[in-house]
């Protein structure tokens, strides 16, 4: 899978998995989104192997959902940091989360909560312009009318 | 990255991608969501390699999000049709069209329209709970009690 080649596609799904389509690069961004921030700590949560790990940092931060904060100078060492667009995915991950725990989860899963209320969390995607479950109505792409700026 | 691994994992979203973890598999979902269903179709509008194609079409109907429905005997043909739990999956492609649009949109991109109304759709996440938006209150994971069933 070409990434150079879904970012040339018309469908907006093509387009994000240009830029998130493997399962490493999520999970690299579900620990970012629990506060992981450094190489070893993702390396040791994930068991992932250090070449990999290293290529998905790189890509993930070529595209825009991570960004570096060096730390230090001698040896070079950075911090991996969501950006906005980074924040902005996660929503997808509880969404699959949600997909998870209802259709593969046999034995121990983990439930979403409210950090502060302590309230089971239950993700659903909706419409915001109607407040309609997406799945509910019939649903087709269009062409844009006009490039998007 | 070991599917049987991520099966295993307490986590949701590692128990989501254990079933749809890449690319292709999220892009042939589409497609069957919007009517495909034979081989050559798939692989004419996904320009993906047959065998390639043909493995992620038998890894999905194996975790259940696709069925085959034998439609020849001579030769063998079936049609791929999307279950409940491969229907379920698809507010998670709009969700992640909706980010792609968004954050990877330059150029043309196509819109997702309500195919009665016409109206344009803005998949969001949102607690079904509460009503409110993913990513506006911390969250966390919690274990679970009990085993689910």
């Amino acid at each position: 899978m070409d990434n150079r080649v879904l970012s040339q596609k018309t469908c907006p799904v093509a387009r994000g998995l240009a830029c998130v389509g493997d399962a490493w690069s999520m999970l690299i961004l579900r620990d970012a989104g629990r506060g992981l921030t450094r190489f070893d700590q993702f390396r040791r949560n994930l068991g992932i192997a250090p070449n990999i790990l290293a290529r998905r940092l790189a890509a993930l931060t070529e595209v825009g959902l991570l960004e570096t904060r060096r730390y230090s100078d001698h040896p070079p060492r950075a911090d991996y940091v969501l950006t906005e667009a980074g924040r902005d995915f996660l929503p997808v991950l509880a969404l699959i989360g949600a997909w998870g725990r209802k259709h593969n989860g046999r034995g121990h899963v983990n439930r979403l909560i409210d950090a502060e209320t302590g309230a089971e969390v239950r993700p659903i995607a909706i419409d915001a312009a109607t407040g309609i479950p997406i799945g509910t109505r019939p649903l087709r792409m269009a062409a844009a009318e006009a490039p998007n700026s």
